[in-house]
């Protein structure tokens, strides 16, 4: 685990990416990608040496760290016995991931379609919303991020969707709570939750409800600011589902599998949709894998009748294998109460202090390992750190936040005018210990930005 | 390699799937997935100690065959090392996945961007083609087979799409060339070609060439029955593009990595898309992976400019080091070639003897390891065995070739009223004819359905 500097190698694999690598979310020619030479547990290291505490578990989905043993062990021992099968026979890692992953959804969501990752999760979960009810039309919120397939960027509210979007055919958008930055002019969440509550209804009302198969909410927003929602908003909105015969679909694409110091987000509220997308946490990214979890009344939808959809790898035992043995891992382990735990006891009392002692902290929000600080030019007024979607010069406060986090050994998460503390739901006290000092030097370079 | 029976074993793995698993394309009830004890090879087998040939690689994608012990030891050896990391940074089989696929892609294709499967590759494609032209539709093929994500089903031109097809916006089908069954009223080769670049500079100019973003094409259709487009076809169509500033992509999910006998379809025909398509075979499916190889002009545009798309797992490294290892293992074992000479020397002479044979063989087509027979109730009409898109009793005839020949332990592919022989690029030819022969027994029983 004590990183080998070998800058000859580092530099190979940097010139083959910069020649052939074509990333994600990218201006090709205005990325500099860190080459990483290795990672354990909640860290990884680079090819001169450096290593990092990772605040960010990759993309949020490295729930166990890396190189979990058991996981490891798991994934080489199924490739000796059958890495990959296609998709319409029974395989033991599939069938036993399924059975798992239904043991802990919520409700009656107890079907299990597999996919890739988050984006054909979203995908397919929302094919079968419309073939459900036979109506055209899916409701999502502002402020969500549902992945980077056509129909998955089109639910997004997100700048990420403006490029894509083809006039939004089919998806109409409304704006979800959200007290600190209402656009209800609430003052309590009390308020707020009626009000959104209410925006949502009339929104279906002036719509058509009989135009309206499915909304889409992540339970908690991840990228977008790990807004909660207020007590009760997720139960009104599973009212309003079941009032107009709209099919209710909960993202847990990030919020899953124990990062709320639940396994899903769902039993924070005690609410159970009709569809739940999952990837990200279910096996910790080790192998591709995504999938839908399905009620009994979808599912019999698609029990005489085909269902128009599917893909190559859907339930591939290598992927399937590697959730088996990290849900087992986080069971034997304890890693979601761990989670909780270390969050409440640890993070959460952590970031309110920092809140307090920093101008450039207007808000702290989260809950278990999911945390976001939502840093402001002015605590007054709100207004934030950087403008949204800022790029260029304009975002200056908020690389120099990330420069001085890197610099202390820190990998800080980073999202418009927020930073999200989500390491691994297994960071040991002391790693989080170590992170959280450092990201308080970091955040005196952010007060330097504040007014 | 001698299938141990196991039916407790089996019985309840079975049991777990039918609670369970939520199949693809399926009614949910209608199926009976078969339990898979284990592969290797060519072969599969059960629980209950059947064993069977695979004809299929799967869904067209174990081309080197299950569990070649190279890519295993190296899907091992990576997931000791690095299991997984972000799509932002630079890693070393990150890196070399994406050089050794560039070096084998035609023509300037040398930016990999790095997707799941064949449907997210599919859709990053056509986005990349719509923001690099600023132009709204696609142009795609009848018999065709693209994905099952919303953008990608759209394109697809069999029936699967038809319950998913929301008006299709943005998507404008043509007629590629099949002389077979030609819908151009043409009589050689030559006159299908001519006629078929005719309709396609037709279609194109009657949408309005600055409409159309792209023209997808699978090099060689597969799942709708490997039709090798006619000499000069492809080009046509290159030629088209360059005319009308229209981008060109190519779909090698199955055609490529060897399936053929040449790294890419592409290469039979000396064509160089502007982008191109890949999955499956870049590393036999052993890991999930798909991706987009991208010419130096549409790379030029996104090199300032922030392409706006992405997923968690771009570039997965667990699934590079398997597509590293698979390239190298076919490149050492001259697998590409092996597939060529099996081809010309084994599988073609025989189908061709099987169509000569056989009533109910209206044609054969293909190269390399990529064959279909055409079943036919009448080789002079060419009524096909069974309807376009038959199900229920209408299906008889296929459903009845397909058991018996698994009875003779030849699992077989099979789609409308076609059988393909698409088995692992490296089978033996004692593989391949006992294969044959199974066929062949098989075959007598759909010529009990001919006129
Ligand atoms: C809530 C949510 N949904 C969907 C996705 C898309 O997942 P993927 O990147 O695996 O396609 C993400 C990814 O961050 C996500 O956070
Ligand atoms: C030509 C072609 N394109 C795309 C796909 C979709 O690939 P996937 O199933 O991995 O999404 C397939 C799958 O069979 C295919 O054959």
């Amino acid at each position: 685990m004590t990183p080998q500097p070998n800058p000859q190698v580092g530099a190979a694999v940097k010139a083959a990416d910069r020649a052939h690598v074509f990333h994600s979310w990218s201006a090709q020619e205005l990325i500099d990608p860190l080459a990483v030479a290795g990672a354990e547990g909640s860290y990884f290291w680079d090819y001169d040496g450096n290593r990092y505490l990772d605040f960010t578990s990759g993309l949020v989905y490295t729930n166990i760290g890396y190189q979990h043993p058991k996981v490891v062990a798991a994934i080489q021992e199924q490739a000796a016995k059958m890495t990959t099968f296609a998709p319409a026979f029974a395989v033991e890692s599939r069938s036993e991931a399924a059975r798992l992953i239904a043991e802990r959804t919520p409700g009656d969501l107890d079907k299990i379609f597999f996919t890739n990752g988050g984006a054909d999760a979203v995908e397919h979960a929302l094919r079968m919303a419309r073939l459900h009810t036979g109506r055209p039309k899916v409701l999502s919120a502002y402020r969500s991020y549902h992945g980077g397939t056509q129909q998955a960027i089109n639910v997004t509210g997100d700048p990420r969707r403006w490029a894509n979007d083809s006039g939004s055919a089919g998806v109409v958008r409304f704006w979800a709570p959200f007290l600190y930055r209402s656009r209800f002019y609430a003052e309590t969440e009390e308020q707020e939750c009626a009000r959104a509550l209410e925006h949502l209804e009339s929104t279906i009302r002036f719509e058509g409800p009989s135009t309206i198969a499915a909304i889409i909410l992540e339970t908690v927003p991840g990228t977008a600011g790990i807004m909660l929602p207020p007590e009760g908003y997720l139960a009104g909105v599973r009212e309003l589902c079941d009032k107009y015969g709209i099919v209710f679909v909960l993202d847990e694409v990030m919020a899953g599998f124990g990062r709320t110091g639940k396994w899903f987000a769902a039993d924070l509220y005690d609410v159970v949709p009709d569809l739940m997308t999952f990837a990200k946490g279910v096996n910790s990214g080790y192998v591709p894998l995504g999938g839908v979890a399905i009620s009994g009344a979808i599912a019999e939808t698609f029990a005489q009748r085909p269902y128009p959809g599917g893909l190559t790898y859907s339930g591939h035992p290598l992927a399937c294998a590697a959730a088996v043995a990290t849900i087992n891992a986080m069971e034997e382990e304890g890693i979601v109460e761990q989670a909780a735990r270390t969050g409440a006891e640890i993070i959460e009392p952590a970031l309110r202090e920092l809140t307090e002692r920093h101008p450039s902290v207007g808000e702290v929000r989260g809950v278990g390992m999911f945390w976001a600080l939502d840093l402001v030019r002015d605590k007054e007024t709100r207004e934030p750190l950087v403008p949204y979607n800022a790029a260029g010069a304009d975002n200056t406060p908020m690389a120099a936040f990330g420069a001085a986090a890197k610099k202390s050994g820190l990998w800080p998460f980073i999202n418009m005018n927020r930073t999200h503390v989500v390491p691994p739901l297994n960071i040991t006290e002391a790693e989080a210990k170590e992170g959280l000092a450092a990201l308080d030097a970091a955040l005196s370079v952010a007060d330097e930005y504040t007014v």
